[in-house]
């Protein structure tokens, strides 16, 4: 934990950051480290005086007025939500994380939020220390429904929360999928939190805000613009341990939530599709760099997200055969057993270039098994026994 | 090219290598290594004498019998097969890397081959120089034989030869996509060079051997068999630039072809499917493997085998769009341009956080490139505009 989180915060100064979340675009880094320089009552007290030079400055204090923190108050209690800062016990450690990040990537839209309004039970510093990102294509196919619905469910019974954005397709079958588990799930919304995006999912939503939690950054009565859409994005990364992208198309805003998770450092996970599909375009271009792993059910997921070694994915293993424990030697004998008509020992064992002395154990033991029979006094291979490679 | 290569085999060696074709099972390490040491003459004098210790030479000596160097020739006349051996012009100088992995992949079924069988009007040498391995499952989809299919006729409209196993499956159709896109493509086989395996690819491997070439390790009249199969798989491997797996089940023979391409530090490259699909699973699992890279189409095939830098893939996109070339500030002022009630560039410019003062002329400029219009004093999108992140 970075040094605010680590002191209690004071009513003036929580006042002051609510304000912030109105006066200045959820993740402007001017105004995040101002405000970490600062605190966001030396800003605010800044930003009320008369003579600002600065047109950023001037911008933020025109917004001054509808910065009202008691009627933001209003608004969040009339949907029960509560405005986290840092320093309050839920406040997830893991944000701080995108402090490393505010240069490194470039990106102006970045820095530790000045706080989060919150809504539901869960407890959002718990969560986000065992919850994994699922995201993807509003477009989705049924087929990215499915894998969403079925990794989160996955993910949930493992006892993994799963984070998403609430939109359409990926997401929202993300969601689905872990309550469907009975697993917590929170969304995070590019809208103010009293402002379910989309109204289509107004249902969906409050059944996410009843059991897990519903998070955003922006201000009570915030609509969701595109620029809040990608700087949410950073959030969804940043409070998950590793990000899943379903499906998404080339350029789709999903891969600019994969971007973050990689700048965080978190597992950045892909689930391939058919080639042919444009939907899966953008996460087989990301599947294409070194850093994305590409995953294709829950225990894939968890491994990379879970502890080093405290959840090794079960390694895949084709339908076992009689095959598996025969030598190199006993599988040319077996090669060379025909499938019909019984044939001597000595001629299996020239067939298979063996010497007849140490080929008749071997058939033995390969009868044993039920690879081969004796008839007679020759061998042959068991009816409907596979010789395919 | 290694010495071998470098002198001109004389007439007793090369008939003594093809009696050895026959004698050893192909891939044999313990025979390859002593013909190179030896030459092939030397070693089956060894084995014409009498006093045989080693079961496995003795096994060699009993086969002795049915390696007529003249028998065989004629066989490989019937069906116009030539005898290539190392030094010959036409032999793949790139064959002699399996020399390097004769003992790092452990595997006891390695080693340059004696020589090989092949039937066609191409050029081994120059085919496997300029040549991609395009193998998977016998057991494919629609969706498998598809991209099969379309990769092989891709690469081969580049200019590239496919390399395939002849089997059904996405062998069978890789050879089809290149025969379709008028390109060279080879097969493989575990069979002698006389019998086409299986017997239902006979039309397809007499169109391969009558525009491309048919290739065998395996002696005149040897039937295919696991290990023939598995060891064939190393000249797959080794007579192409590198590796795609279209589609393979857990386990799949497919995988052992990939093994050898990564032993060999040739390329690997899988293509992905559904995470639904048994059929993908192996590549999935190939594709977990660092060393394994995704590929969706022939660009990105022909990246990774061309010399590097050749012919990079080119950078896909999504569709280009008006947002492209805006900067932060102008998207914040486009995000506050409201979709249908024209607003004053004041309220716009405060929405977005920005002086009016700078607002203006961004807006000009948003309303140049037709993604906002002026109306009467105020600004709005224009109709259907997609504001959709």
């Amino acid at each position: 934990m970075g040094a605010d989180s680590a002191r209690p915060v004071t009513a003036a100064e929580r006042s002051a950051r609510m304000q912030m979340s109105r006066v200045a675009e959820p993740g402007d880094l001017d105004a995040c480290q101002l405000v970490r320089t600062f605190s966001a009552v030396a800003v605010l007290q800044r930003l009320r005086a008369a003579n600002l030079s600065q047109p950023k400055a001037r911008a933020w204090a025109a917004r001054l007025a509808d910065a009202n923190p008691d009627q933001m108050a209003r608004a969040a209690e009339r949907v029960s939500a509560r405005f986290l800062v840092p320093g309050d016990p839920e406040w997830p450690p893991a944000l701080a994380d995108l402090r490393c990040v505010e240069t490194a990537s470039g990106d102006r839209r970045a820095g530790e939020p000045f706080g989060l309004w919150v809504r539901g039970p869960g407890d959002l510093g718990a969560l986000a220390g065992a919850a994994v990102a699922v995201v993807g294509a509003r477009a989705s196919t049924d087929y990215g429904d499915h894998v969403s619905g079925s990794l989160a469910a996955g993910c949930a019974a493992r006892g993994w929360g799963i984070v998403s954005g609430g939109a359409y397709g990926i997401d929202a079958a993300a969601h689905r999928g872990a309550l469907a588990a009975a697993g917590v799930t929170f969304a995070v919304l590019a809208s103010g939190i009293d402002r379910l995006y989309p109204a289509g999912h107004d249902g969906l939503l409050e059944e996410v805000a009843s059991t897990g939690l519903l998070v955003s950054e922006a201000a009570p009565g915030c609509s969701p613009s595109r620029a809040r859409f990608l700087v949410r994005n950073r959030l969804i990364a940043a409070l998950s341990r590793g990000t899943v992208v379903v499906e998404a198309a080339l350029r789709s805003g999903s891969l600019n939530t994969a971007r973050w998770a990689r700048d965080l450092a978190r597992p950045l996970m892909g689930v391939p599709g058919p080639v042919t599909s444009m939907m899966s375009a953008g996460v087989h271009e990301l599947l294409r760099q070194p850093e994305a792993v590409l995953v294709t059910d829950a225990d894939e997921v968890v491994e990379l997200v879970a502890a080093i070694g405290s959840a090794p994915a079960p390694v895949k293993r084709g339908p076992a055969s009689g095959w598996d424990a025969v030598d190199e030697e006993s599988r040319r004998l077996l090669d060379a057993v025909p499938l019909v008509a019984p044939a001597p020992v000595a001629s299996v064992a020239t067939l298979a270039g063996l010497a007849p002395s140490e080929s008749l154990g071997r058939l033995a033991e390969l009868a044993e098994r039920g690879l081969v029979i004796r008839v007679g006094g020759g061998w042959r291979k068991p009816p409907a026994s596979d010789n395919a490679p």
